[in-house]
């Protein structure tokens, strides 16, 4: 239940500030209950990825890169924001609102990231110390991924812009976790680094492809939860014997198409019937006084600012 | 400890912004010293609510209810926030700060619920392998017991309002965890939904009953732990043979008796010695700056916005 | 590895808003790598401080004073912000940005402790009810001596200043967790609550002491982690048979001086060569616009509030 839970705010954060509420929640609303549990039957229900070899120990590809093909589509169908891409290429930086919080949040999902991995780790060791052992190697591993993602982003973005960039520091550690969910069982420290380390430069290519191809993903959650995802899913083989390259291309594309054909459906029942788009005044007014009738973020509002 | 800690802060939630710093901390060493464990102990401690077979598991009526009617009668002897209740009964909106915080504030209570529940299950069932399914049916019911509260407080207030209120939905999560909280243990899923919508319901019922009544709970307090713990109480005998209605109204009435006479005594001696309320210079400077010395929300003031 | 991560994040705190982001980087390699590491195998690595008894349960040296000396002499070498002490002798008070990030932040923060304090019991005592019986007992000691920090600061605020110092209250907290973590297995629940009460007074009285100094450490490190650090360290023989005053004393000075000539070298090669701080332009614009490119808080700034 919280591995299908966490398939759908990938969606959300692709697609913010311009998607209609209640057309969104009947997306996730068949994302959790068809398309999701489809693919996952696959692999962990004993169907025929899993029977093929295909390796996704707590879902890269089965978790991660379902929610980013779903939230790929989506923008595609639904849209950039108004103003993000003018007429003559140029890209307009929409400044996020609170770098605290998203430090913060990423923090959240990383701790929440053990609970992730390690509690994939099930009964498949013998006995509670083996089981231990197994958990305190995918806790350390699922770590430093992580923290490998960070570095590269941070030292990258200062070579690059001479400028730490905080936010794809962020996405770099969400990068690595993402690129090391699909094996954190078999690689030893320095391949985990690696692995994630990998991931965050995935995301720093990933973000302005998306960008040159006008595909407006607000919090660049396809980069990092698809783009890793695909990575890390390929990278199991080079520290899991067990996996073959060939078997873990044939998980990644599979599901990929069936996340893809089946989301775009969806998404386009959803256009051309009840629409997915507020209107250009509602979206310049913001979604969070349109949709939720409160200020977000009241501070940024004049009307708020008195004595 | 922790369970007498959690009642506190429901009386500073609803008392907010208006009632002076030391009274209310007297208040609520009264509350947590004598108050609280005077019933706690009718039942956990072996008395006569136990004898009765009255069932709270983790305490809708002994923690919440009992931090819901402390609360109750602060604020009917506290008195509203100026300017909340105009003469002609007007209700004046006063606007949330901050609603990423309210947001996150509620996901840490959910959270922090499944050790509340998940840990009252002690070692009532027999060898580990039972006590951990036990708990991880407490945790499947708690969980989507709060997700029922949200989904009724969204839809209900789109239904409603023509908007989804947000802090209605982030109280409707709080109100579904109250109300099942006094039987994790006994239903399936489907009831937990159920107990937890309901609950959501008599919140999204009792917020502007309240305001009818011009009584000034500044968070909804009242209605998630005082109503939904009332509810939630009630609601023990519809899956947990082992208990009655009649027993159950017993324990929440002579706790809601006891702890609202209790707390109105203390709330009195307090009013008519040492004053309750902040000066209406005071509140209206807000109580950041007079009790504390600083300005909790700076970002609304328009001396700290330059460059 | 958690344990030294959690030496690094003091230096940030008190040498913040205007040493350079690199130059600091740099230190912490160093700190992680090398400085801790060494003192820290004196101890935990069976080293001479373990041979002579030396009592230091989950690092109320070995971890915090370690940071806490990297700070002092990091504040010492890199100098106060500009106008945070004016020419005469006055002191300008830097209002903190956000006061709920500030109190969410301590709250995770002891939430942590359980881990840091808790998960040290490691296997010394034997059988899993004797563990967990231990570790029951260390988990109450750390929440109370926290809670005394925080009434002991509250209270003598408000007796000192007549407004209760919510920053002090906070780092009150904190200053009581340090304070435990020397021994948090051996005292009652009373001397518990002294030993984080006397804490939090050590850093009432440390905080003007290093402002009349004119060592500036911004958010209170110093004496939160150093001072309160050396004070449990001392207290140990109060509750623990088996530590003497003189071997405690050995391990703080010995600790103390090592960190401390180590830093200020490393300190000291950074500032001759690259340098440790931003311009007094970078340091006025603020180094988030400066060093990461974005406004962590843009609400405060004009130009970001509109409509």
């Amino acid at each position: 239940m919280v591995f299908v839970a966490t398939a759908a705010p990938i969606v959300s954060g692709a697609m913010a500030e311009r998607i209609r509420l209640w057309p969104f929640l009947a997306f996730i609303v068949v994302l959790t209950a068809v398309i999701y549990p489809v693919q996952g039957a696959w692999q962990w229900g004993g169907g025929w990825l899993a029977e093929l070899g295909f390796a996704d120990f707590a879902g890269s590809t089965i978790v991660h890169s379902c929610g980013g093909w779903a939230a790929l589509t989506g923008c595609l169908i639904l849209g950039a924001r108004n103003g993000k891409y003018g007429t003559k290429g140029e890209i307009r930086l929409m400044a996020p609102s609170s770098l605290p919080l998203a430090t913060l949040s990423t923090f959240i999902l990383w701790l929440g990231w053990f609970g992730f991995n390690g509690g994939s780790q099930l009964a498949l060791a013998s006995g509670a110390d083996a089981i231990a052992m197994a958990m305190a190697n995918i806790y350390a591993n699922t770590c430093v991924a992580a923290m490998g993602g960070v570095v590269v982003a941070a030292v990258a973005t200062q070579l690059l812009y001479r400028k730490v960039d905080l936010t794809m520091a962020l996405n770099g550690a969400l990068a690595g976790l993402v690129a090391i969910t699909a094996g954190p069982d078999t690689p030893g420290l320095g391949a985990s680094i690696l692995i994630g380390g990998v991931g965050a430069a995935i995301v720093m290519a990933g973000v302005p492809l998306l960008d040159k191809l006008r595909i407006d993903d607000v919090v660049g959650a396809v980069p990092v939860h698809l783009f890793a995802g695909i990575w890390g899913t390929m990278a199991v083989p080079l520290t899991n014997p067990g996996a073959s390259f060939a078997t873990q291309a044939i998980g990644v594309l599979a599901i990929g198409a069936f996340v893809s054909v089946a989301s775009a459906i969806v998404w386009l029942v959803l256009k051309t019937t009840v629409g997915l788009r507020v209107s250009a005044e509602d979206e310049e007014a913001g979604l969070d006084r349109v949709e939720l009738g409160m200020a977000a973020y009241p501070e940024f509002s004049r009307d708020s600012v008195a004595v």
